[in-house]
Formats: C-alpha cells, sequence, structure tokens
C-alpha cells in the first residue's frame, strides 16, 4: 500500500496554549515498525479513531471529525484530544495527499500498557476506488446486532456510541453479509429497529421525506450523514431524524449507505429484494460530497 | 514494566509439517517500535489472543489455550494457527520467565491492511500481585451486556465465544465496576441470565454444587474452570455447567472469578450484598491452580 504520510503525535493536555504544535509531531515511514507490543490499541481494541475523506488537499469536515473523537474518548474515559493540536496534524498530512481523494485516519489509543498516557498518530493514504459503489449501488444485508432498542441508554459500557477501535464484530458483519451474497450489513436490533452499518450511516427515503434512524445513545452520529441533511435541506428537502423499523425501511423508495470515504452508496438491494437507485439524485449527492466542506 | 522475552513469529500453514519452528521466531524488544501503523490489531482490533499463566518456567494448560486460540481464530475467519509452531513459541518464552508467577500472551492478528496474511507474537512479561484478590477476595458489580440469552446463536457475527482483540467493551465494563465501588464486573444478559467477568469465568456453589454458565455460543470457554471443575470432581465435588440466572446466583453460598494469571479470586461482594467466602476452599484452589498444569 502506498501511504501519503504519517505523524505520531505527543498527545497534549486539554489545556495547552501552544499555538504552534509541529514539535509534537514526528513523521514515521508507516510501513516500518512503530508501535510497540505493549500498546493497547494493539492488545485490546483499547481507543478510538476517525476516517475523514480528503480531497486532493482539502480535508473534509473537520470540525466535525474532531468533535466526534472527542466525544469517544469521553466516552471511553480517555483524556480530552487537543483540538488545535489534532487540527494542525491534520492539515500537515493533508498537504501531502493529492490529487484525487485520500483517507485520513485519526487514532487516539490508551497508550502503552503501564505507561504513562495515551498514544496517537495520524495517517493519510490513497482512497480505494469506489466508483462503482457510488454509481451501480450495493446489496445490502440486514443482520441482527443482538441488542435491544433500549440496552445503549441501559448500558453505556457498551460504548455503542463511540467510535473505539475494537471493530472485530463491524469486520465479522461485513463478511457474514458478504457470504450472503451482499456487499455491506445493515445492523437491526433484536426488536426490529434499523440502526447503522458497520461502517456507515443509513439515510432512507420514507414518503417524500429523507430519514435516518435516531443515535439515542445506540449508534454513531454520521457526519457525512449531518452534512447530507444540510445540502438536502439547502436544496428544499425534507429530513428527520427518527426511530426506523424494518418495516419503514421496506417502504423506501431510495436509501443510501454514507460515510466520510466511499460517500453516498445508493443500496439497489435489500436482502435480495430490488430498491431503486435514484440516478439523478445520487450523483448529485456524490457531487456535493466531493466538494470542499468544512 | 519488565519484560522477560517477546517473539514475532511468521506464522506457518497448517500443514507445515516442519518438526523445528525456531526459523520462524524473532526475538523483538516489546518496548521498542514492532508493529506498523497498518497493523489491524491497532486499527480495528481485529484479531484474537489468549493469556497462560506461567509459574515458574512452567506454562499452564498449553493444549486448552491453543484449542481456544483455534476455536476464536475459525470463528474470525482467520487462518488456522499451527498448534506446533505455537508450542514451541510459549516454551521458548517460558524458558526465559521465572522465578514467580508471570503470564504469557499469544496474540494472532488479521495483519497488515492490504497484507499477505496474519502477523502474530508472543510475549511474557512478570504478573501483577494478585494476593490481595486471591485472600481477601473481589466485589463484584453485575452489569447488563445489552444482549439477550438467544444472541449469540441467532447472531454469531457478534463473536460472542471468540477471545477477540476488541476488549474496548471489556475495559468500559470494569471501568465502571470500579465507579460503582467494586473490583471487577459481571455481566449478565437483558432477560436475567449470568455470564462472565470481562476477563473471567464465574464459577459459584449453589446447593452444593459447583455450577458455572453454559458457554451456549454466549460466553467464553473458561480453560481456568474447566481445570478447576476437573480438580472439584477428582476430589469428590459436583459439578454443573447450566444456566445460572441472577436469582440463583443469589442463592450461592460461595463464588469464585477464575482466569489463568489471577487465578480464583472469591467473590466477597456482589453490588453491595456481601457473600461468604470460603477460607478452606478457597486457597486450596489457588494452589492446585499454581501447581504445573497440562
Amino acid at each position: 500500500m502506498a501511504w501519503h504520510l504519517a505523524l505520531v503525535i505527543e498527545p497534549a493536555a486539554s489545556d495547552d496554549s501552544r499555538t504552534d504544535f509541529s514539535a509534537t509531531f514526528r513523521a514515521v515511514d508507516p510501513s516500518s515498525p512503530v508501535l510497540p507490543l505493549g500498546e493497547l490499541s494493539a492488545q485490546r481494541g483499547d481507543g478510538v479513531f476517525e476516517s475523514l475523506g480528503v480531497v486532493g488537499s482539502h480535508p473534509q469536515e473537520v470540525d466535525a471529525h474532531l468533535r466526534r473523537l472527542a466525544r469517544s474518548a469521553e466516552l471511553c474515559d480517555l483524556p480530552a484530544p487537543h483540538a488545535e493540536q489534532w487540527r494542525q496534524a491534520i492539515e500537515r498530512v493533508a498537504r501531502g495527499c493529492g490529487p484525487g481523494e485520500s483517507v485520513i485516519k485519526l487514532i487516539l489509543s490508551r497508550g502503552i500498557e503501564h505507561g504513562a498516557g495515551p498514544t496517537a498518530w495520524v495517517t493519510a493514504a490513497p482512497a480505494a476506488d469506489f466508483t462503482a459503489a457510488r454509481q451501480e449501488g450495493i446489496r445490502i444485508a440486514t443482520l441482527d446486532r443482538g441488542y435491544d432498542s433500549g440496552a445503549p441508554l441501559r448500558a453505556p459500557w457498551l460504548l455503542q456510541s463511540a467510535k473505539t477501535l475494537s471493530y472485530a464484530v463491524n469486520m465479522a458483519a461485513i463478511r457474514e453479509a458478504k457470504r450472503r451474497g451482499a456487499d455491506d450489513a445493515l445492523f437491526v436490533t433484536s426488536d426490529g429497529v434499523v440502526l447503522e452499518a458497520p461502517t456507515a450511516s443509513l439515510i432512507a427515503r420514507i414518503d417524500g421525506v429523507f430519514v435516518t434512524p435516531t443515535p439515542a445513545g445506540g449508534i454513531l452520529p454520521g457526519t457525512t450523514q449531518a452534512s447530507i441533511f444540510s445540502w438536502l435541506r439547502s436544496e428544499g428537502g425534507s429530513t428527520a431524524s427518527r426511530e426506523v423499523t424494518a418495516a419503514d425501511l421496506g417502504r423506501a423508495d431510495a436509501a443510501w449507505l454514507v460515510s466520510s470515504v466511499r460517500l453516498a452508496a445508493p443500496i439497489r438491494e435489500i436482502d435480495g429484494v430490488r430498491l431503486p437507485v435514484d440516478l439523478d439524485l445520487t450523483p448529485r449527492l456524490n457531487d456535493y460530497l466531493l466538494s470542499p466542506r468544512d
């Protein structure tokens, strides 16, 4: 894999008042050894992350991603990330990107076992080519998430609204979806409430309204979903965050999985049942998502 | 942290017929950089692991741990670990242990992103001192695992019976237990069935029978629990693997959290309610667990 650039960050305390954090960044060769075996990210998936899209050398929605990183850190009792430090790290790796689409990953780990504090790094790499998913659409398989819809509020230690490094279940769900002949999974609660995909949010058009499942502590608030909703409203569309049942989804006349790097992938099949792809709106959505956004 | 030894392993194919795998081991300094940033263990907690107790230079229950590693790998669609290769790696790091108690960790990761295959390593380090937990006992807080008791069989992609590197929820549960004034957590399903602790199995003595929750796909089969059950039966005790409800647990006259390194920690309080510590049996259990076992 070709990498653009990677920086290891020495995390600053949240009250650090420096204006220039470049002395806390160390450029590393991401294919060389960097992390010791005691890294708790590697031992226990113990940390949080973000993936940002980059178009040319413009990182998309930096503030929204940094807010979500901070929220994930809080849910995991990790020290608050210093927003300005991370912003400067993102700017630095973004300058090494492009042309075309890239992906920036932010990782905040609990650190080295028995160590002093968190470790952190930022990487930039070329994005995969998602043209087919964006244009032809994807087939999804709905999969039971095991939880009922009340679980996240009842049991916040399940970390359902934090973007943690513990993604083994997310990856297993995608493998199961592929075994079922689909391209991606869509999680549903044990009581039939639609949640999210393992690495994307759902937007469905139901009775003329663009609907996304309410977070309510049970799913990750989608940065790309929020950006699309702003754009749809600016275009005169109606949007709603509300509970979406599997039955509601059956009434959708179009739906998308949306995420920072694959962008808007129209769903063309749910559990083997075809769903029309909106061939007018979908390219406009992706044109919007590929324009510089802050 | 003082480490004894660490080996990076080049995983052999399961049909590799070599008798000596030493050429596939590379001793590394575990506090130096070893893993590249593309490691999927660090990016996504995507891999499986085992922790073995070591007494002197004797690794405990190697076969049972290797069987569970293989089972976890299978559940995660990882290539089957080569048992003889791992056994030799364990023997090699165990020779560097002791005196006293140590812990050996086996990690099998999905590998480097876009790489050729899994990566693997084995570490040995001194164990923490668990004398207080073993002698004075621990306080536990029961925590909702979010799942109902049918979820694991219905949704195997939840990986509930695999020991994956995605332990963020396990760690969050222990933090929540500590916030509640306890030392450890005990997971219970949303419908009131007792499961396991984040890093240990439960054994409870109920009506004179030593009972552990049935795995049934929902919990990790405990290597230490199985070893204790064999010993209890050899001592004339009755044992049973069966469904344990929260109400059953309330009737227990003694209970322990058991695991490979902390060994048998008697539970002296559940959600603030005192439980007697069996001061005769508990030290005998730990003496047994500290004897060489295969």
